[in-house]
C-alpha cells in the first residue's frame, strides 16, 4: 500500500522519566525522520498520565523534564518540531468535553485494550470515567493540530480508526455535511523493531529490564553481560537461534551489517559464543550511549534551555489549537 | 435540621428559552432570596444542554439570551450576583477532565435518573460519553466557585451527594490528607412548590402545557380559561378537589390568603365553580405578567445591556475559576 507522506504530524508520550533503547527505536526515530518531511506537533502526555497513575503523581513534573531533555539529546530538532505540554494547552480538555458528547459509550467500552489494561493493572483501580474515556483525549489531542496523520506502530492502527470514527461523528453532527469542521487524521504506518529487555521480554521500564539511552557505560556492559539470550543454547559450544534472542535484535539497531551478519551465521553453528556476541554488541552501542550522555551532559550546562524550548512550543501549540476551537464553537453554535 | 446559612452558593439552569411559571416558583424565586444573603454564582449551562441536545444546537444560543432576559425581569439584581456562561469559563472543562479521573464508573451509572432518562429520552441516544459524566461536570460547576452551599430541591438532594462523593476523593487523592483542596457543597434545601401545566401533569415547555412568565395576558386568559381542573368535576354542581387542581396551586402561588381560603372551602362544597375560580386567578396572575412584561420591555429598550452584564459576569466567574484552578494544578502537581 502506497502510504501518502503526511503533511502535519501528531504524536505524544506518557512523561515516565528517562528514555530506554525501546522508547528510541520505536517512537522517536520515526519522530526525527518525519520532522524532515512535515510539520510535527511532539507532546508530554501528561493528563493520559493521570489516567492511570492518579494515585501518585508526585513523580510527573521530575519525569517530563528527563523526557523532554532525551527527546532532545537524542536527535529531536525543537527548531523543527513543536515539543509541547498537553495539560499546559487547555483546548484538549475543551475539546474532549465535546467530543464526548457524541461518543458512544460502546465505542470507548469495545477499545481492546481497556478492559486487557483493567485487568493487567487491577491494582490500580482503572474503572473510572477518565480511564474510559482515554480515547477520546487522544482524538482531541490530534483534532486539536488539523494533523492529517499519526504515526503508529500496527496494534495501535485500531486506536486510530476510532480517533477517526469520533471526528467523522463530530464532522456529521455539528458540520452537517458541509465542509469538515475537524480533520480525519491517517494512520502514518511506521516500522516499530523489536527491542528485547535485559530478560528475554519487551523492553519496558516497569519491568525492570531497560537500558536507559543515557545508561552510564559501566552499568550497561553489567546489564548485557547478564542479559538473557536464547535460553536453550546452554553451553558453549550448543548452536543458538538469534531470532528470539534480545541481543540479536538490539545488533541490529546498533551493529553495523557485517557484524549483524556474522551473528546471525555463527550464532547458529555455535561459532561464536554469547560472550563474544555481547562484547561486539558492547563496541558498537556503548559509543551510541556516549554519545547521548554527551548531548545530555550539554543540556545541563544551559539550565532553563529545555524550559524555554516547551514554553515556546506550549505558546505555539495553543495559538494552533485555539484556531481549531474558533472554527469548533462556530459550529457547535452555543454562543 | 436547622440548615446553616450559605455563604456562597452557585446553581444553573439549562437554556430552554423563555421561562414559565413552573422556572420562576421552583428556582429563580429563591435565587432572588439566597442573593439577598450569599454571594451567588448563577450560569447558563449550556455544555449541559449539549449532553442532551448535541443532535440540534441551532436554537440554544437565542434561546439562552431569553432565559438570562427572565431572570432579570423577574428580579434577578446582576448587582447582587455573577450571571455567567458556562461555556465560556474553560475551567469547568479542564476541572471536569481531572475529577474524571478520580470517578469511578459505578458511581455514575448507579445515579437513578441516568438510566430513567436514557429511557425517557430514547430517541436522543443518550448512550454517550458526555451523558454519563453529567455529574462529574455539574460537580466542576460548583467547586470551581468554592461554594458551600447549592440550592436544591428534595428530589436532586441525591445528585449533590454525589458531587461531595467525587469531591472527597479528589481531595483525598490529591490533598493527601492536609487542607482540602476544593469545598465540598452541602444541599440547601428550597422549597419547590407543585406548579401543574395546563393539562394537569407537572408544568414543562416539552409537554405544551406551560405558561410563560411574560405570557401575552389574552394567551394565559385563553390558556387557564382552558385548563384541566379536578377531572372528577364534571358539572358545576359536583363538588371538587382543590389538592388535585393545578389552578388551584395557581391561586397559591398568585392570589392573597383570602382567596386561596376562600376557593379551598367553596371547591369542595360546590359554591363556586371553575369558570368563576378560574376568574378570580387570572385576576391576580395577569398583573404578574404584565409586570414581567413591562421589565422584559424595558431590556429590550437597551439593546446590549443583558450581553455586556452577563460579559461582565462571565470575567469575574473566570477570575474565581482560576483562583481554585491555580490551587487545583499546584496539587495535582503536574507540572
Amino acid at each position: 500500500m502506497a502510504e501518502r507522506e503526511p503533511r502535519r504530524v501528531v504524536s505524544g508520550m506518557r512523561p515516565t522519566g528517562r528514555l530506554h533503547l525501546g522508547h528510541f527505536h520505536g517512537a522517536i526515530k520515526n519522530w526525527i525522520a518525519i520532522s524532515q518531511k512535515a510539520e510535527c506537533f511532539y507532546f508530554s502526555a501528561d493528563w493520559h498520565a493521570l489516567t492511570s497513575e492518579y494515585k501518585d503523581t508526585s513523580g510527573i513534573a521530575q519525569a517530563q523534564r528527563e523526557m523532554f531533555a532525551d527527546w532532545i539529546a537524542a536527535g529531536l530538532d525543537p527548531e523543527r518540531c513543536t515539543l509541547f505540554i498537553q495539560s499546559q494547552v487547555k483546548q484538549h480538555a475543551e475539546l474532549f468535553l465535546l467530543l464526548g458528547m457524541v461518543t458512544p459509550l460502546g465505542w470507548l467500552e469495545r477499545v481492546p485494550t481497556y478492559k486487557e489494561q483493567q485487568e493487567q493493572l487491577a491494582e490500580k483501580d482503572l474503572n473510572t470515567y477518565g480511564f474510559l474515556g482515554y480515547p477520546a483525549l487522544q482524538t482531541a489531542d490530534v483534532a486539536l493540530y488539523g494533523a492529517d496523520a499519526v504515526p503508529v506502530g500496527q496494534d495501535q492502527v485500531s486506536h486510530l480508526e476510532l480517533a477517526r470514527e469520533i471526528v467523522r461523528k463530530f464532522n456529521h453532527t455539528f458540520g452537517k455535511g458541509e465542509k469538515p469542521i475537524l480533520v480525519e487524521p491517517h494512520a502514518y504506518l511506521t516500522e516499530v523493531p523489536k527491542i528485547l529487555g535485559t530478560d528475554g521480554r519487551k523492553m519496558s521500564k516497569s519491568y525492570g529490564n531497560a537500558i536507559e539511552l543515557g545508561e552510564d557505560p559501566e552499568s550497561a556492559r553489567k546489564k548485557i553481560m547478564a542479559a538473557v539470550t536464547d535460553p536453550a543454547r546452554k553451553r558453549r559450544n550448543d548452536p543458538g537461534n538469534p531470532d528470539i534472542c534480545g541481543i540479536y535484535y538490539l545488533h541490529k539497531a546498533y551493529s553495523p551489517s557485517e557484524t549483524i551478519d556474522l551473528v546471525n551465521r555463527e550464532c547458529r553453528t555455535a561459532g561464536i559464543g554469547c560472550v563474544d556476541c555481547k562484547k561486539l554488541l558492547l563496541q558498537n552501542l556503548i559509543p551510541s550511549l556516549e554519545k547521548h550522555r554527551a548531548a545530555r551532559a550539554a543540556l545541563d550546562r544551559e539550565p532553563g534551555r529545555i524550559e524555554a524550548l516547551v514554553q515556546l512550543g506550549t505558546q505555539k501549540a495553543t495559538r494552533v489549537a485555539e484556531e481549531t476551537m474558533d472554527r469548533v464553537r462556530a459550529a457547535v453554535k452555543l454562543t
